[in-house]
């Protein structure tokens, strides 16, 4: 059975484990104040080249998530996200658990919009009962989304710009960052997103690393006593040091990268192959995550030998799946893979 | 200015008062425990024909509605909720900040249906990653509802099956419970519903007392420790003995009844003077809140003697309003509102 | 049974229920935001000779500081309280509801002093691991305290300075500020308190009102949206005039100080009929609560006619106990009392 | 500069890390639902010869005492805990963050007695206020605990039946269960404790392996819906088979014994060396932290090659510190010090 079905199936790269063994038997200090980390993060400082920014490094996507919301707003504030976001579907109500209300946005290519933003903002400030709502303050987007789209910089500017000027604090939740960056189709840096948004955080769970995620405090207001949160949602991992060696390991020369436009290749065979069959996607992607819409027996099929996800049903006879790929995605694999397809 | 945007303008009914200013100098104890509140809640057993549930007195009905949520659910479960529910929309994230999430379900009139309840129960637990989701545990509905629409006996007994085959709880926000009983077209008790789901209250701030809901728990095991809660949420009234006294002067006479009877009364005519004119309705109601859809011009006009709620935009010259009566709403000022309507 | 074992035994003065009658049917808008309510923030802001604070009226005690708590703190602070402090011993964990640890300090008479604070403050921050724990950030103070000590001038300036210096919140929970400042020994007023601390409510349910405290907030930055806060933990009253036009009976003729200072006489006598037996106290009170030490067969005789609070063991034959006086409490009984104590 | 301050300074033991490095590029399920942690299960059931036991895999120690404390209890429960329990001290207000109160009860060693849950208990349930009061329900004890000492067989059997005759869920934290199970003058097995306890944790991250913590739910009503609160609480890590994997390695061959000997073996070099120059102690320790008290001359000399943990001052001459060895601690390493200890 060839796994397809999500980013985290495998362990780390080579190099990434390569550098944990080197540093293993080193004594440092605890909870990520070793120099490891302080490395890390002026790499990924000079990448976003910004250097007023703070880097925290955290163990998981829905950890990172509950403590930056926890940290950023007061009760009665909500987080605006599309009703695709992970924080509204798939965090098992980790947000609610700090308080904080999902103020959800229909959205069917998981991208909210700068005017969808600026209507929730009015429509709760204009209503003359406010009061009795749930305040919109922080933005959660994705990107890639959840389900493989991707902000180009037009789009994440206007949403920076609406943000800004009603005063929301603007959260990206990058947990497939890595692709999203190196999509076909991408015009966003890493210096891009760090001047546009408040913070955000780059993947490694997601993109080849043992676990682990890089979040970016670009608004200093955001980082008080943000370590405080940190340790009280769980999240400070007492051998801190090896989320900072292995993000080391993605950035010093480019591994980040190199993984995420690998697995950027494996899906565009894969999404090709299903273009070639006449397949429609539940929505268009150019990252590692694909969403066509197969016939169930064609399915049938497919998962003899492949492990896929299951989205949605279409019609009585064609559904939604998912197919991922990763940084350890075998060639060989997609090929299998497509051939399945190609003869279904 | 005569004032039809709320059913909570006025005080309390004179017999109620009454009531409060004759026991005003007695002794009692504190926080609920006096022979006030244990006459009033036993009137309550009899009015519902249930000797064995418990009866508590709380303030305000987003208090009631924050304390059994936090009582019955435990950290991972939600409120399934008709997406225009209070607990919803208008309790700047009472339940949110219990740590509960509210799975709002999209409803045109204001009710769910036993099928809604069931297809949400079925998508949770058929997902295979269901534990990555919140899990939908305590049914929320209100009778009548946010829109002033109330369910059949047949209705409520539909959803009630739906949440005991399936352990749901099945609470219902009863602010405007005694609207929705002396409706014309209800033909639920107090009887019923107290056998049909595991709590409820009987609104009185709505209802012609100072302040007050009366919390019926029909599932004993809810109970447990649940004064405990009030403590916690700030609910429990140190001079308790003021909502016992005035849930006596609801209950020992019928003024309950009476009260509601009168407030649907004074409803009908403004409603029947709608019809007259030709104007729509967002949702059919029979009970005290109205909302009719009437030309921006005509609103002009009323809002120079009458205050109303302005609801929705319908279109670019017309609006839904919701036009509401209370126990005290003055025969003469729906009088007035008529001819008004009439000559617009 | 005279009940000496609270002071919220009764209703409400004469005075106030009059001016709730008079008022009862005048329709206002609802939630606090009306010509009461303002009428009652204008007196009060008057009696604190500062028109620059707001004030907010909460049915209310535990449920006014779990708000202020709420609104006042982020997730990683906590609350400085005498381990007697009502925050810390008596709301059934409301402060750690809303996510905030208690950090209690032991008092033997219900005080704080500037030094403990500045201790508390200092073993923090002076920590290498400070972000392992909860960081004290307000200090809650009882005026009179849960064991009826009062703070001085000086003393209440002392613990302001040492808040402002270290960027700390000081609140005073005024549930019965009245005896207080009817205190013979009493150097405060309401203009001090509202000068040397950042909020504080005065207390009505324990001194002569149905229900309610007005929260006074001294200090701009903590009363941002404070009301979202209010209306999320079910504090915000529906008829909200109710709580307007009691403080309107409190303020406009001194009847405030006038129900204050009758009960503080009333317990003096207490007070002298103990000291005149040779009974000793738990703590020197010049306010409403009284905590003689008395033996324990002379209990047996007393709560023949009288409840009284039992505090805790002393030793093998007495036991520290409670009197407590009202606004209501009549001299016929306190002289039934006294004469008791003096027979026993 | 050699550290002795904590015992999380390196990574992980070489057959620890070979097996993360064999099993790297393997396909398997996420979230800790692969054959690796049910394996690691498997072996920690009959290593605590039970099978009807549940065993979780989480990262770290704060994140599974919040977990299994927001599992366990209602929102007007609280946590029974020594004053110097973790959770009561450096969890940054972890448990408060759920809503739950930590009762502290103050004890020299670390250690909590039977007596004192007992007097605890009745405290409460003997007070007719009770219910103003967070009601205790778990009770929170360490092996080791934070200083070093360990509970006897016979001290934890009267704590667990204590806690059985008042239903009060008795958990233990084993961040250093490692070394207290090896300590000298333990009586306790794995089985002992699996009988004992509702839950427990065997630590990880102190005792050899890059994180983890092996939650063992022993009370199997501990264990419904388990999972959707690992996930909500950011604890249910993508590529949980890591930790399976470590733990795979720690029981398999004994490794875990071998480790925690080898650590309390150090400990009791650095012990005998304090004792030898005639040092007290904070508490007796015959595990992996030892707490000599030294003269502050003889620390200045120490701290130029040593890194310990400064815990308080004694008097004005002397403190207490903390020595802590772990699984790689040197024996070349350890003589130094203890060389040190000798020539100060």
């Amino acid at each position: 059975m060839i796994r397809f079905n999500c980013d985290y199936s495998e362990g780390a790269h080579p190099r990434v484990l390569k550098k944990l063994i080197e540093t293993n038997l080193e004594q440092t200090p605890g909870y990520g104040e070793d120099e490891y980390c302080e490395k890390a993060a002026q790499l990924i400082k000079d990448e976003c080249k910004r250097q007023d920014i703070d880097v925290h490094f955290l163990v998981g996507g829905t950890q990172t998530n509950l403590t930056v919301v926890s940290a950023a707003l007061r009760p009665h504030q909500g987080v605006i996200s599309a009703s695709t976001g992970h924080v509204n579907v798939h965090e098992s109500g980790a947000i609610e658990a700090t308080g904080h209300k999902v103020l959800a946005i229909a959205s069917p290519d998981g991208k909210l919009t700068a005017e969808q933003i600026q209507t929730a903002y009015n429509d709760h400030f204009n209503d003359a009962t406010c009061e009795h709502m749930v305040q919109p303050k922080l933005v959660y987007i994705s990107q890639s989304t959840e389900l493989g789209s991707i902000y180009t910089k037009a789009e994440l500017t206007a949403i920076s710009e609406t943000c800004w000027k009603n005063d929301l604090i603007l959260y990206i939740d990058g947990a497939r960052l890595g692709s999203a960056l190196c999509a076909e189709n991408n015009d966003l840096s890493l210096h891009d997103i760090a001047q546009l948004c408040d913070a955000f955080y780059i993947g490694g769970t997601k993109n080849g690393i043992l676990f682990g995620e890089a979040l970016v405090i670009c608004n200093n207001r955001l980082n008080e006593d943000f370590r405080y949160l940190m340790k009280q949602k769980g999240g400070l991992l007492a051998k801190g040091r090896l989320l900072g060696v292995q993000y080391l390991a993605l950035f010093e020369d480019g591994l980040f990268y190199e993984m995420a436009s690998h697995e950027n290749k494996m899906a565009m065979l894969i999404k090709d192959a299903c273009i070639a069959k006449g397949y429609g996607f539940l929505t268009p992607s150019t990252t590692n995550q694909q969403f066509p819409i197969i016939p169930d027996e064609v399915l049938k099929e497919l998962e003899k030998d492949f492990e896929y996800a299951y989205i949605q049903r279409i019609n009585e006879s064609t559904s939604a799946v998912r197919f991922c790929t990763s940084w350890a995605t075998n060639k060989d694999d997609v090929d299998k893979l497509v051939a399945a397809i190609q003869i279904a």
